[in-house]
């Protein structure tokens, strides 16, 4: 994968990232939902882990522990600068298909970078290592969609424009 | 969904189906790998349904017991023909997020009708019903990703193009 600044490093997901700026990261992505206020801020709340869990909306934990339950399905990676903070992830979500030999495609979602992170090579670091996790689990191919004004971007990290994104909303 | 032609049927996807035209339609939708040499002529097999299992690759097996175990992850429907073979399939495939409220998005993933069967808005039927799908989960969106030449077909089923899909081979 792309070098990382020093400090700075890639991991799997855990339960307290949705505390340490992970929540944080995804609303500068869409809409998010409820984030407490002092998340909102981007402020780091210091409080201990069990009365951390009730600040959260039990829901995201929900959802974690479904995440969390299907580890060959699931990879979401967070980098985290030099104080341990998630400043950027993205996930891989792995799907099985009875063509190309019973092959599996790798699906890249929810790329982002912190807006004060940005210009350090972050959204390719991460984008370049959720593709190394497809390719080391015998994916034929990862797939990602993007905004038109981001192809250039997705070029830089070695994929090509194979057509087009198409979207039905609820 | 779009009507069916009268004595077809749209249902998910069992195990006898991979006898039953279902790997012979997906044939035709990409590479799928070997498939015995009756089933690649598009002739029914009439054998027992043990010894049929016998002819299937172990991996396909294995593939569609992955599938069946995930439920709340994969839907695969088939098209069935007045004699009960498979003419068309799609899949939808969900991805659980924590964005929108910890929503869902559904993927629309292989939509192939037997070249035999084209014309009578087969694809349109499969493509609405997995959408359908999709809307009853609860998903926000269902997306999938296609060549340009095939936008127009799913703006009738009521897509929009939002974008970009890109793709990186291994």
């Amino acid at each position: 994968m792309s070098r990382l600044p020093e400090g700075y490093n890639v991991r799997a997901l855990v339960e307290a990232d949705l505390d340490n700026g992970f929540l944080d990261c995804l609303a500068q992505l869409t809409v998010v939902g409820e984030i407490s206020p002092e998340r909102r801020q981007g402020k780091r709340v210091f409080v201990s882990r069990l009365f951390s869990s009730f600040l959260l909306s039990r829901h995201w934990l929900e959802t974690l522990q479904y995440i969390l339950s299907r580890p060959d399905t699931y990879f979401i990676r967070v980098i985290t600068d030099e104080s341990g903070r998630v400043v950027g992830s993205g996930t891989l979500f792995v799907e099985r298909k009875f063509i190309r030999n019973c092959g599996s495609v790798g699906h890249i979602e929810d790329i982002v970078v912190d807006q004060g992170q940005r210009g350090k090579n972050l959204g390719k670091a991460i984008v370049t290592h959720l593709a190394g996790i497809a390719k080391e689990l015998g994916c034929y191919k990862v797939i990602l969609d993007c905004d038109k004004e981001n192809v250039v971007f997705y070029e830089k990290c070695e994929f090509k424009d194979k057509g087009a994104f198409m979207a039905q909303y609820f």
